[in-house]
């Protein structure tokens, strides 16, 4: 078994790590760590603990350390980081520098030129950054990171239709308010209400975008030059982030050749690796966020919708935002680095 | 004063006619229509009253016609349609025929090449229309139609767009409930979830748009010919439809000229019509459904998130859509035939 | 295996039948019953499947018989109905006077004389009230019948309570919009709002109760003579009803001898039977519907805020409504009726 | 006209003084006071206004002050206090002590025997108590409270009760997220949930009721010595509290003689009490929050299910929490204080 850690293990995102890594057939939680003011306690009393399956039994009684990397232990293999990015920033580079190896949901650093940002079934190979991210920093750690959940719900999909000449992207999210952190959206800003903004999500989406899409060569990736324009709302949904995408190619797919693409989107040999990709719902009413989120264990994209416009295709893509698009992704990420021997 | 009746008046955009007429300084509502189950009754009884004002109590104790041509009396000088689309097709023109001006919010015929689809500060002088459509159809009443709630949330933002060369729209859409009337959507299909698909709203979007920002001339109008590709989503909120808007126009006006150019949009003089018909938000999340639906009694358009993207300019825009997305906006048209004396 | 079928199958309490009984270990899903539109299909095209797993795929292409005893093949040992009241009266007894088992979730004949009322682990001897019924109807079947989804919520921890001498009940219900069935609550009646009268359902809990907590004696059950009193609410939530219980005893319990006597509530060996019947919660803003209502797989009652009063206790109770309340209520008597060989 | 001031001026419950002030007849604004980060700022800035209708202009450009009696000019005439009970009983005892009269919403001191806690139609004699109140403590100013929200959807409706020997209450509560102030119930509480747990609400609605319907005499409220059991949830829900409660009385009152007594509630004649204190609704599934909160403007309360039970009387009633329940309560308080020359 690989030993594995999770940093910022109290929050939305790291009790989501908790639950994933519950039973996993190759890793072994061993480390928590939380802000000062938890370390020192048990998980249990640490976390206020707020999905609806129970903490598992042995996690809550570990005990949690402050964040700080005289804290972990030299033998745990794995870091996941759910740390807020101001923290991120300072502590996953020392941590790395101090030879371990972080996988990490953190927003920081993302769209460093040797940081790889990395879905799994779509740029693999861009773990291979890792080289060059040792070489010009002079770590023995890594860092790898996973992008914002509402760029991984649409990415897979605009990977599949690269073949036909991605050129142009219009897309509007519903996001939900778990995005956003167990106390990040107040009752009286949502309810019987939407936002149609959320701060750096379009720039994030337009950025992780390209760089995910882009092609690794020389030691460099080059950013997708296809252009993206996001517009991101907040909507009273829990957990589930829906998105309607147009996108122009240079040729000029069928919907059905697009259904097609989306279906033999490829997947990969990972425990949380879902057996398809991206599902592709045939009724014009789905995905629907409460009822599609959890395909795959909440680890798959669903799809729908598609037809054509005047200048190209839309439809629309849905994924978990704390599965698929946080914990999962990062734990997913630590798969892939396992499996590729860099852990 | 002018004397008015409802078709349609115990449904969800009927009773919205009846409080908006309540009080109104030229229109006296004196005649109630609905189904032939409710035919006889005390319109209190008649209608399941959900607005959170009261029903007017004069309105309370009209006797309820049966929505039949010879139910209407001779001196009623206009009447506004909250029927079904169904109903509407067969009763509209028949009361037409019958020599009465009609202005309804009925989907039925708003595409039809003489029925005038009107916003009146877009496109007031497509009411000559009816010039046309009483020579064509040998009526001595007239036909006015108002867009689909979606639609008109968003054409007075574009029109005031015309300007720099409405070239492409992309729209998506945050749709209240109440757009589907009383029952139109169940709780269970919409708490803690949203449904990308309203039947047969993105082809409406994209059709009545060309037309209300059409050019009228001999006789006829020319659809503009931008192209409009929407996509239409429920959400849980009760009232007002929020939408977000990617245009590219010949020209590249600054996101400032966008601003100056919706506060520019011109307003009438009618009794309903707001005093600025779109008000432009500089904070970035603004316009939201539940605080700024209201704006202008519920008649005006709220725009914001004013930002430049690589091929044009996007921004969000909002209207209350039982108000000037449906009631409102028949009301309106109602007050601009009678000012222009076609009533 | 016992071979079983659902009467109703299309609805939601039908559907969750469906998703409970796959991969039950001793009862095999072989008849599936609804109105006579949906007789014929598949129950793919006949279902609008609306639960948050798959529909399991042998299930899915069953063919939907119509709801009527001549359709049921002889060999069926054992049907659970879902049917709506007006139907289940009817059907019903043609269906026991058949021969045939029923297990019915349906509210007709709850408070019959010879109609078993039955929450396995708080009145299983009421059972053999089918000898009375066999006798007085000259049946070869049996009908026997589970309370309403609010009754059952309260009743384990009222039975918990009878040791104590229970004399006095108030109780007051928020209650989930799934009980309405899946059309039954608007979303424009319930979003930002709720409903404090929920039809008959008041009258349902206090006559209920009394029958499932009195004894079974000489042929007949006498009913239990506490006094209850129910107010009931509809609130937005999707599924779980919560509820506020004020409870006065003869004898004096305090919180801790309550909550001892909640943890002690028998257990019965039956597949769906949880391993703990009533889970009492310790944090006072405990049990929650979103958190708890999937407790032992949505068969558990949970507790909390226990406290006394001036005049006895009070304290919250919450179960999932359409599983420990509904259709996983009726499974168990099912699986109470095979154990004791009635099937 | 009487000058102004109001305390923590920024938050909800100032927000809402702001909104009902506006145009007000006798009270004119002319300080507003909240935390130090505000103090120095125009009210547009330091406040992130939420209500659905704008900032009053003159009021936006007001200098917010700190909350320090220093501050506050000396001319001022009443204050109306939205503190924090942390600040509050701090501040508001300086103030009256440095002899300005506090009409308060703060939750502190509402017990004191010598603070007098008002609701205006039920005990406006209470107010004598602020003779005992300058005698005991020295001070030039005064202190007068109004009690919680929830108690004061009750208590309207009990003081019409009394007449019959008011001897037991119990009463379950489904409140509002506003309750808890903008940011007090975050959207992933409360979204398809409740929550059977307000902190200390329960034990202010048996306390404060009792008070409230105390006889004020030989200096002293001799509380009245019914018993009230209080089970409080919040739900989700904007705003208006619902309460369903449960009474038993000496006399056995019909509900027909219970909803006269609510009907004959007496009102007075101050510029924010609304016409009827109590509104009696027929309709067995009203009153409801989105519905009937703001009957009388906000200031009336709503009852309706009125029963017979076993042993006394069920009924539910409601009120907006923000504006009768706490701004629209102290305001009140304010106009009885001037009409009773204390001001």
């Amino acid at each position: 078994m690989t030993s594995v850690g999770v940093l910022g293990a109290t929050g939305a995102v790291g009790q989501r790590f908790i639950q994933l890594l519950d039973g996993h057939p190759e890793f072994e939680l061993s480390v928590l760590t939380a802000s000062p003011e938890s370390a020192g306690k048990r998980y249990r009393e640490a976390a206020k603990w707020r999905l609806d399956t129970p903490i598992p039994e042995d996690v809550a009684e570990v005990e949690v350390r402050d964040t700080d990397p005289d804290e972990i232990p030299d033998d745990t293999d794995l870091l996941f980081s759910a740390l807020p990015s101001s923290v991120g920033e300072r502590v996953e580079p020392a941590l790395c520098e101090a030879g371990f190896v972080v996988s990490s949901n953190s927003s920081n650093d993302r769209a460093a030129d040797d940081v790889p940002l990395v879905i799994p079934e779509v740029n693999a190979d861009h773990l291979d950054l890792i080289d060059v991210q040792r070489d010009e920093r002079g770590w023995d750690g890594a860092l790898v990171k996973n992008p914002n959940c509402s760029t991984i719900t649409m990415v897979p999909t605009l990977a599949a239709l690269r073949q036909f000449g991605l050129e142009r992207v219009h897309v509007s999210t519903l996001q939900a308010v778990s995005g956003a952190g167990y106390s990040g959206v107040t009752s009286m800003e949502i309810i019987d209400n939407a936002v149609p903004h959320i701060g750096g999500e379009e720039a994030k989406m337009e950025t992780e975008s390209r760089k995910l899409l882009g092609e690794f060569a020389d030691s460099e990736v080059s950013w997708h030059d296809a252009s993206v324009s996001a517009s991101c709302n907040r909507i009273p949904t829990l957990d589930g982030h829906l998105e309607n995408v147009f996108v122009e190619t240079r040729e000029e797919p069928t919907p059905e050749e697009v259904a097609e693409a989306f279906e033999d989107a490829p997947t990969l040999d990972l425990p949380s690796a879902p057996n398809q990709l991206v599902h592709v719902f045939e009724e014009p009413d789905r995905p629907q966020p409460r009822l599609d989120r959890m395909l795959g264990g909440g680890m798959a994209v669903a799809a729908g919708g598609i037809q054509e416009t005047d200048t190209g295709i839309q439809y629309n893509c849905l994924a978990h935002n704390t599965i698929r698009g946080a914990a999962g992704a990062s734990l997913l990420n630590g798969e892939l680095l396992a499996s590729e021997g860099w852990v």
